[in-house]
């Protein structure tokens, strides 16, 4: 099976490294990049292939010029994938040739690790292009999860943001340091999301299930709801700001754990989900 | 050293677990249950304690009732902790005997298995309380989180709930059901969440840190931000629906996975992330 990859970042890369590792043709194309695996072209990455990944960087305009050209070069019956983390797959196959094959898959990084992918289908997607979409990634070991309909974010993204703007809050509002936040989510709750997701945690954990305990701490929820930031952006001081502490607490990302160190860790989590 | 914990919930009944297991004389007071260790009266459970947990319902009128009562009846020296998950321990020292030692400690559930535990002072309480606090869990084994300033719902609900309220709402707005998001939280974002928090997420895996990644996608987390869930409430309604949706993917709360085989799986990974 022939797949070309658009796009050498940290996505794409892992594209490549799933595809390979599981027999495919892979031709990798970038603007910037020279890798064993490149294609000189564009087209030389799109022709034949039975399926293309677009995984350049997330913007909009971009991503669809890139669609776009992968739409007029491949052929009829490839399925057309974008690796965007958040724009609405209306909006990146609008203008693509046979818009029909043309859906997000949005994979986590590392690509190779994290299991889920989401399957987002736009408003000209085909239920077959959903459904080849599906068998690929359970082909290649994934979980695939596919949104009834597309929202900005879809699943993933919408509910990392959700937390993480209110741990940028929390920093900017002088209740914790990066770091004592990062403990509390990583040593807390996200051990147990980790074994259950949050719905399946109340209906194990709570006496008699989530409907009681919503029952009793709805009022205690909705205190924190109304409580919570709502921050709609970031500026420029608000960037360096945050940069700064968690700098701070850290060192800079050269003195950081490394990604090697990190996906040890992950194997060993996987292997005790299992 | 002695112990008094007040209320016999998953909560208070976790307490008593830890503690005796630690070699602690322990004493639980609760006005439902007989236990073994079971106090015939709150004083009982108190005169003599070094340390009080009061571990109640989460009503805010109950608990200060009960925490006036402790503190009234308990050594001037003795510790006092609430465990509740959200009410500012200002308000819920006030009116308590010596207030100076009175403080929040929100374990999570199962509090024998669940590292962090959060550590809250309140207006009036002292540096020497929070300090004893922190050694306290230190020697039972856990991980506290002391918060600079009090805010409602801490640290862990205010994440919990900001995910929280984003997962209803994609349920409601049936863009998928909750073992879906259930399995997108799990096998995505909250393996890495195990291993490494949010911030050193970043600053770890984009190229070049979290300053260059805030700038790169920031516009994307303000799109996804300005559509996230407002919810403010949950109707009688809304949580029959939810419990609904939850029961129809997991079955109700008796037919699901076992607590014990969660905390199996807990374990697992708590040893993985070592």
């Amino acid at each position: 099976v022939r797949a070309g990859i658009i796009g050498g970042g940290v996505i794409g890369a892992g594209w490549v490294r799933l595809l390979a590792a599981h027999g495919y043709d892979v031709r990798l194309f970038d603007t910037c990049l020279e890798r064993s695996v490149g294609a000189g072209t564009l087209q030389e990455a799109v022709e034949g292939a039975d399926l293309v990944i677009e995984a350049v960087s997330e913007r909009l305009a971009l991503k669809r010029a890139v669609l776009t050209e992968v739409g007029a070069l491949a052929p009829a019956d490839c399925l057309i994938a974008s690796s965007s983390s958040s724009f609405l797959p209306s909006l990146l196959q609008e203008g693509v040739a046979h818009p029909e094959r043309v859906l997000v898959l949005h994979p986590l990084h590392p690509v190779e690790l994290i299991p889920v992918v989401e399957v987002v289908p736009g408003a000209a997607t085909s239920v077959r292009a959903v459904a080849r979409a599906r068998n690929l990634l359970v082909n290649l070991g994934k979980s695939p999860v596919v949104l009834r309909r597309e929202v900005p974010g879809y699943i993933i993204n919408r509910l990392v943001a959700a937390l993480f703007r209110e741990a940028i809050a929390l920093v900017l509002e002088g209740v914790a340091d990066p770091a004592q936040i990062d403990l509390a989510a990583s040593k807390g709750p996200c051990l147990g999301w980790a074994v259950q997701g949050p719905f399946l945690t109340y209906q194990v954990a709570a006496p008699g299930g989530i409907e009681p305990f919503l029952e009793h701490l709805g009022p205690a929820f909705s205190a924190i709801w109304r409580d919570l930031s709502d921050r709609q952006g970031l500026s420029p001081q608000v960037i360096a700001q945050l940069s700064g502490a968690v700098a701070g607490v850290y060192g800079t990302h050269e003195h950081c754990t490394t990604e090697a160190e990190r996906d040890e860790a992950l194997r060993r989590i996987m292997a005790a989900t299992l």
